[in-house]
């Protein structure tokens, strides 16, 4: 952990240059956390104008103070703050919170500009710098509040299990008052601003290595710095710390806003899934999905498995719990005939008792049956997750009774439990035993498949080695160099990829030599370094049958290319291709998460209907794997309508060397496109027939 | 207006046949809630074992009524609940309202069976049955509450503009409870269980025609009766009433669960799609969906378009609505330059004036920011509908003010408005002044989505002319007779869809006239009532371009079927067919939904990878274009890399004319395939190159 970042969490003192008499100022609010949140050391007001503010001795500068704070707030306007910062760092200040706007949100050019240099002068001494346009930390294990959000105000903090780390300030403090709402404790609430210096996902790293921290939630408007982020999920998987990240700006009307809120930099939203999914992250889809199923992870289950059981006094519910898991991606598997009979025992001849579990109305008349079911069903393996549903109750039903067996039940299993309980009174007694309630069955369902999706998602990445990711392009690296196709081959055949059996023949003798030896017909492509797409030229002359032809085709590339003053770096003469389907693997560098590797699917379409996964390199067969059976031709790939399986497993060989090759140190390969990767059946093997690749 | 069923909503007089003295038993509660909710006809409780029931005088059986009841609710146990039906039918009840369960729901042979033969004894005595196993009918209009739901106690009722009908009784209280406390009065909130006889869609007819009714939802987990619902769709757009449907059974886990529910039959789901969005229908996904956007169809608005404009306080809530924006399919247009020029003044210079307007955390410190920039914005014409965010205020911001001012700002404009509170006490005063408020950018643009699209589908249902669908397949029908490819090609050459020029040959002299005739390659294709798959037995010549050719290829077509034991119908000789796409169009008709075309992409992989629609027919060749555009192939068919736009407009005309020949009364057409239905460029038409009919 970056001791300056264990200082922002827990600092010994702070001052607040620009401190307000007016708690609803940006310079008040601090001082009034800091005095009501329980922070332990000195607080430092400075503001030459007054001698106090809010009750405490107020300093005229920073040269003034006793002592050189921790941590000071920055709660100024413009310039006056850059100079505030410039006296912060020359004092040895180790943390400066930024709070003031008009930076990079502003103006994306000059702003931009000033940020980085306060950053680069702050480092220089030994000074990091949270913000600008930043809402604050705020740690309520430490009470080192220095933050101005109104939301401590508005909903009491409690400490608890759970981190926001947040670039808005909106963002760290919606979830902190959603979750309060549902009685969960909140310890960190930070809001890192424009991250001129501090990014979100640095700070990260250092919640994520808060002891007390069981769950951690990251918004972000942009990944400029994956490496911290996988550093932060890298600590989390250690400690088995789930991370739940909402990362806005997935669409071009998003990306703009985002532009428009702290300058940032946009991501390709593919990559922050492939990047998220590789580090176990979790991705919400949006702020009410972003807490949903928070309780979930704090209650100490280990899910197993995805068989969910649902049981309800409503049909309804049952069927659409039954419709959820299905949708959701959870089975409803039979409970065993020795339980189905057991309940058939217990229950109306009208009751349902496969699974779903349907108690009925029958409820209404004997409140007792929900209590004998559930040790029932407790006893039977076939579950690995439970839905209770209790969509009508109140006078009547015994509605302590459910609430007090449900939880014994929960309790007796330790397996995954939600509850569905649309009516308050009835979902405050379950709540009030410690369960899970949903109005509905959609989102009671949803955040089950999420809380033991994200298991399978974090386990997968644990078991991962670790990796070092290969370096993404420098912006300066625009200018590449395209390698003719046989360089192209040699290049990715070197590299691992099963590649067509071919010879660059520089004169036309040696073309019908190579036919001859390989005894069948072949293909005959001019190889230049100035051409990508040979077809139009007419490059490319396919089932050749005779030495005739062979001379006849290297004759028409050769004309060809020097005609339009195209470079003749000779032919190439190939074998026909033989194969089942024609897939694709390429890969470029992306500035930011570095090496990226395109599968799926080949042919004329593939930008207009594009069916294609990316993988961040390197990664392992088994990665390609799973990528390739969320394509839409993955029914083809294991055999449709008589035809074998294809060779996945050498698809997916030839896919992780390209993968290696790009993450090499030192790789110059800026692109590479293999179209088309013929694909055999099982045990045939795959071939690249065709290349090109761009180096720097 | 079905007679029978208005009076089921507003009867004259009530008997309960099993009223009891306890108000939480199934015979106990319709008393209490009649005499509780201002019903103002006779009730007459009927329990022979008591002389007053709940302070009202009881009788001994229904002969002892002073008058003969509207309405009778059955709440006794098994047989003797069918004696009492007899009974009321004798008497001449108009309805009952059968709250017994047991029969269909728990045995889907002998209790299915028993529901039939009651209904039709009833219906020959002139009396309609609600139920079996329903929950009953509550009208809040009238004070009719025949029903036995606990939601009535624990949620005070308020007549109002909603109209719930459900098969599930937990479903029609449900949404009454998440409405109500939202603030929405709910007139009609009936659960008809097992449908015996009455069925949902049927007692639907009769809410839309209740002009207090404003929104209807209705709960379905079985459609076995689409006219009805078609019918009640006619009355709502005579009445711009919005449905909308929750349907559940949409999985096969969820048609399992809801046969033990009601013993319904299963709906093909992507039918239900196609019904619903034929008639104008929106469907919600789940519980909390059915009820989201519910505040937004009550306000009167009639929406204009899909662009929306984003205001908020907070970036991070701009950059969400941005992204939930374009993810619900509306659009960010950026405001005027004069608007902006505006905003520029009023606002810091670091706040955003494009759209979404972020005003940043200056509202902190000048709360009138919000009400000065609203009279700007509502001024500007770019806007068809706004979200305004509010995610963290409290102390020191003027919440007040900014509800007064957004709600002046809606009635100004008169256009949809969303307002994003996460916090309730700030929710809560944009809710006092009748605003829609919802926790999460999500939520909030879903819902103004919702509710703009359904206004579109709407209309388009609305323009469309009134349509008698075909006759669905009959049980009897199950044994069909395939045309051979000549009588196939013949039929839907003579409905209009443009085929293949091509002649039934029986001898080859013949073949091989039209052959010269044809004056270029041709296929030669055995032709046989016994085979559907031709290919798999030889039967197919393609590319023949000379006499000896024809002759070879018809004796190898008749030696192939005889040799198989085959009818030979003779060879059909065709012209090559040249074409752009393989499409494909066919039709089968359902048992529930009637005759469906299914259009989209042909090719080998059709099962494997299908990419089709469903259209239900009759339709138009709009309701085609409209489902091509959903297709993968979108772009193909629009032109990608060079090619020319397909000919969509012949194939929709060609999919048009399948839907006439399958609804045409007195079809015998079980099921139709034109695979392939070769599509040409633009203004070179379609063509149907081979076709298989079943008749029966």
């Amino acid at each position: 952990m970056t001791s300056e970042l264990r200082t922002a969490l827990d600092p010994r003192s702070i001052a607040v240059i620009g401190a307000s008499e007016n708690p609803n100022k940006i310079g008040g609010r601090p001082l009034l956390y800091l005095a009501r949140f329980g922070f332990r050391g000195p607080v430092y007001p400075i503001n030459p104008k007054r001698a106090e503010v809010q009750g405490l001795k107020t300093f005229a500068c920073l040269g003034d103070l006793p002592d050189t704070p921790d941590l000071a707030i920055i709660a100024i306007p413009g310039d006056a703050a850059i100079e505030a910062l410039e006296e912060c760092g020359d004092a040895g200040v180790k943390i400066a919170v930024l709070m003031t706007s008009g930076f990079g949100e502003s103006d994306p050019e000059h702003g931009k500009a000033q940020e980085s240099r306060m950053a680069e002068r702050a480092r220089a001494r030994g000074m990091r710098i949270v913000g600008p346009n930043s809402q604050g930390l705020a740690n309520f294990g430490t009470g080192a509040i220095a933050s101005f959000s109104t939301m401590f105000i508005e909903v009491e903090p409690a400490d608890g299990p759970v981190g926001i780390v947040s670039q808005s300030g909106a963002m760290s403090v919606v979830p902190y008052g959603l979750l309060r709402r549902r009685g969960i404790g909140v310890r960190h609430s930070h809001a890192t601003g424009n991250d001129a210096d501090v990014t979100v996902c640095e700070l990260a790293i250092a919640v994520a290595e808060d002891p007390a921290v069981k769950l951690l939630l990251l918004y972000l408007e942009s990944i400029p710095d994956p490496h911290h982020l996988a550093e932060a999920a890298r600590i989390a998987h250690e400690r088995d710390l789930p991370i739940i990240v909402l990362k806005s700006g997935r669409t071009t009307a998003g990306q703009a806003a985002a532009r428009s809120h702290t300058g940032a930099l946009a991501n390709e939203d593919r990559l922050v899934d492939a990047f998220l999914e590789q580090h176990g992250i979790w991705r919400a889809k949006d702020t009410t999905d972003f807490v949903e199923a928070a309780e979930l992870y704090l209650k100490g289950w280990k899910p197993s498995g995805r068989r969910l059981v649902a049981i309800s006094n409503s049909g309804a519910t049952c069927v659409l719990a039954a419709d959820a898991a299905s949708m959701a991606g959870m089975s409803l598997a039979p409970l065993s005939e020795q339980t189905q009979g057991r309940l058939r025992e217990i229950l109306p001849s009208f009751a349902a008792v496969g699974n779903p579990v349907d108690i009925t109305a029958a409820l209404l008349t004997n409140s007792r049956l929900f209590g004998e079911i559930l040790p029932v069903i407790a006893k039977d393996p076939s579950a690995d997750a439970f839905l209770v549903g209790v969509p009508v109750a109140g006078q009547g039903y015994d509605v302590e009774a459910f609430a007090r067996d449900t939880a014994a039940f929960a309790d007796s299993t330790g397996k995954p439990l939600v509850v569905v309980a649309p009516q308050p009174p009835v979902a405050d007694r379950f709540k009030a035993r410690g369960l899970p309630v949903f109005a509905g069955e959609g989102e009671a369902v949803r955040s089950l498949h999420q809380f033991i999706a994200h298991g399978e998602l974090a386990a997968r990445a644990k078991a991962r080695p670790p990796v070092q990711p290969g370096a993404p392009t420098r912006p300066e690296q625009t200018q590449a160099r395209m390698l003719n196709e046989a360089e192209s081959l040699a290049l990715i055949g070197e590299a691992g990829v099963p590649v067509i059996s071919h010879r660059l023949c520089r004169a036309a003798p040696e073309a019908v030599r190579f036919f001859e030896k390989l005894g069948g017909p072949a293909a005959v492509k001019g190889c230049s370094g100035d051409v990508a797409h040979k077809t139009e030229l007419g490059l490319v002359h396919l089932g050749i049958v005779d030495t005739k032809g062979i001379r006849q085709a290297y004759e028409q590339c050769r004309r060809a290319l020097e005609e339009n003053g195209l470079s003749f770096d000779g032919v190439i003469v190939a074998a026909m291709a033989r194969g089942r389907r024609e897939m694709l693997i390429g890969a470029h560098r992306d500035p930011i998460f570095g090496p990226v590797v395109v599968v799926g699917d080949g042919g004329k379409y593939v930008e207009a209907m594009p069916d294609v996964r990316v993988l961040l390199a390197p990664f392992g067969a088994e990665d390609v794997r799973r990528a390739l059976h969320t394509l839409r031709i993955a029914p083809v790939l294991g055999g449709v309508r008589g035809e074998p399986p294809l060779d996945v497993d050498a698809y997916c060989d030839a896919a992780v060397a390209v993968g290696r090759l790009m993450s090499a140190p030192g790789s110059a390969i800026a692109t590479l496109d293999i179209n088309p990767m013929l694909l055999g059946a099982q045990g045939q093997g795959c071939m690249a027939v065709d290349a090109v690749v761009f180096t720097t």
